[in-house]
């Protein structure tokens, strides 16, 4: 058993929260100064705790447990969104790093043992999940030499301006044999469920796609409504299209969105000449993302055909679901029960490191609730309680995982 | 009867094309260097044709028969939208040329004669329908003040800038008796009944509205689809009840846009919290305004209920529908069957400045065909034979009318 110290948990939590502290968020972008400093504040942390630190040329912070030849893998990411939460990454890390201190505080030193990571940048300022990306070996030189922030600025010039040198950190799967991943759930499910331990069944995954509309610009006032070409009004009947028979065409955990509408020109007395929709389609199992495609591509050549305006659709985002491995989502289940804790199966509808990471190595995911399903945004919070809870179920769970380490 | 010269008319059309000439149509903006430039040249056709001619401080070009009492006003105006084409206003201010000179050369001097205008600015660079609204002492000076081209450009330092001095024009309703305007269709009816002349029977009105949507920004991958706030959604169901409904509602001459749709934050991967639509209504019946108002406020009023989305309507555009006066249009239409043309009576779409005059003198408006339905672009065309096939048809209706102007 790991008996972890809530206080001190709740302490290290709001540390690190005073990096980039922005109200009751923190705004901490990938690379920027506050993002530097909370990172080296934790590097020393993590060698207080004993282990091997340090830093990496893209920023990833690793903690190795030198007496360990197999080990638990526990990370999440400590850079934000803009004006983001104070839990939103920093939890996973945080729950690692009062984990292996417990656990080595109470002579866990020994062939199996717990390494700790604060991947860099998964919240995409420059590149998502660059750091577990780099970590596994899944990022080529000429995708960090293009990438660039919103503002233009490239992830490339922001590496060479902080200077870090370290060769990056490497997963090596011998040793590596879990990944566990702890995270706020980020929606209202757990919450309104009155249920605080979620175990995540899988990754979702996300298909994006631009659909294009080319008619032709009119005055709106000497065009009769029969002959003209309008991309708005074939833009909003497939729009409703989408709206009112995804549910029926999806899975229960099926979610979307058209989180993006253009016309131009965009004034009122012009019929627009184009339009554009963004949509997202996110689900856990690849068959149902399968069937809504080609679903919504018969939609569109049944609109594109029945009038007079062209319609065509770019996919721009294909992420594939990633299923978390079953034995270890059982051991968190466990350790949640034996701590008279309910706990809800659920897929994580958001992205994560253990997207990355469950492509190479068995990997698991701990949700804790959100008050009000609030994240991104400085107002996330949860409450201490459910957050110490949270930590002694995934201590027991880990401590449960390190007796059974494959070897 | 006024026997018009058809290679004159074509040769003056031809020349003022060439002031801002772009392509094949003409960049002419109000007060714009062309613009003025064109406007000179008219001057001195309305005042070699026996016009008293001059240029006021607006930019209304006015030419007066010295002669006359009593007058039939024959105008439209020469500034154009940018890139337009070269007949959209033109065309009725050389008819009145044509006319006024072919009257005048044949003897027409006396109580009942023709002035003729071009009106400034009814595109509206800076303030649509300026010069008419001048004309007709309908537009305040703090209104002058306050317009701005959509650059930033003053209107009021366009006028400065080009220091005209002549009072401005003003209408004598005991003088000008009628006012007759004829201009390009701007859209395809004529074309497509293969008729060569319209007789306008009244402007549309105008109404516009701003629809705004709003809902709460969430995560488009972790928020449940039931527990959105969705303003995209919302307005997407608002768009496609009004697209679908519209057409029962109104008359068969109701036309109406949504030229406008706005999301906010505007990315794939969060739920919108907020949209705007710009919708357009257009029809010739105040009633019918009246009735797809009501209902298009009903039907806000319904999805604002029935989900967690506020939805608000500001009105922003409201131009009454302008009646043109029968027994001119009647005049027209003789005259057209006299010289065997058929003739659609049809309301116009499109606002002109004889929608200004209308609510205050007797008005008449004669369409010819546009090619194509073109307006508002360097496409637009009409046929020679059509342009000085109109130009007949208006010279004896104006000979009628002038023959039975009231005393």
């Amino acid at each position: 058993m790991i008996e972890i110290d809530g206080e001190r948990l709740l302490k290290d939590l709001r540390a690190l929260a005073e990096f980039g502290k922005a109200g009751t968020g923190v705004d901490r972008l990938a690379l920027s100064a506050p993002d530097l400093a909370a990172r080296r504040w934790l590097t020393a942390r993590f060698a207080e705790v004993g282990l091997a630190a340090g830093m990496d040329r893209v920023g990833n912070v690793f903690g190795r447990d030198v007496d360990a030849s197999r080990t638990v893998l526990i990370g999440s990411h400590t850079d934000s969104v803009p004006m983001g939460g104070w839990l939103d990454g920093a939890l996973g890390v945080i729950y690692g790093l009062e984990i292996a201190r417990t656990a080595r505080a109470r002579g866990y030193a020994g062939a199996s043992g717990i390494d700790l990571i604060s991947f860099q940048d998964e919240e995409g300022t420059y590149l998502p999940c660059l750091g577990s990306r780099s970590f596994c070996g899944d990022v080529a030189d000429s995708e960090i030499a293009a990438a660039r922030a919103k503002n233009g600025d490239a992830l490339s010039e922001a590496l060479a301006a902080v200077a870090l040198e370290l060769p990056p950190f490497r997963l090596d799967p011998a040793r590596h044999r879990v990944y566990v991943e702890a995270h706020i759930e980020q929606g209202p499910r757990l919450e309104s469920s009155a249920i605080r331990i979620g175990v995540v069944t899988g990754l979702v995954g996300i298909r994006r796609y631009r659909i294009s509309f080319r008619g032709q610009a009119d005055h709106a006032g000497t065009t009769p409504m029969a002959t003209r070409k309008d991309a708005g009004a074939t833009l909003i009947s497939l729009a409703h299209r989408i709206n009112t028979n995804m549910a029926a065409l999806g899975s229960a955990d099926t979610v979307w969105n058209i989180g993006q509408i253009v016309l131009r020109p965009g004034t009122p007395n012009v019929v627009p000449s184009e339009g554009e929709i963004l949509l997202e389609i996110r689900d856990p199992q690849t068959e149902v993302l399968e069937r809504i495609e080609s679903e919504v591509l018969r939609w569109v050549t049944d609109i594109a055909n029945s009038g007079p305006v062209a319609v065509a659709v770019q996919p721009t985002t294909r992420i594939p679901p990633t299923l978390m491995t079953p034995e270890l989502g059982d051991a968190i289940t466990a350790a949640a029960r034996n701590q008279g804790e309910k706990v809800l199966a659920m897929p994580s509808g958001a992205g994560h490191d253990a997207m990355v990471l469950g492509r190479f190595i068995p990997s698991a995911m701990m949700f804790i609730p959100s008050i009000g399903g609030r994240s991104h945004d400085v107002t996330e919070n949860t409450s201490d309680d459910d957050i110490v809870a949270g930590c002694r179920v995934l201590a027991a769970a880990i401590a449960q995982m390190l007796e059974t380490l494959p070897q």
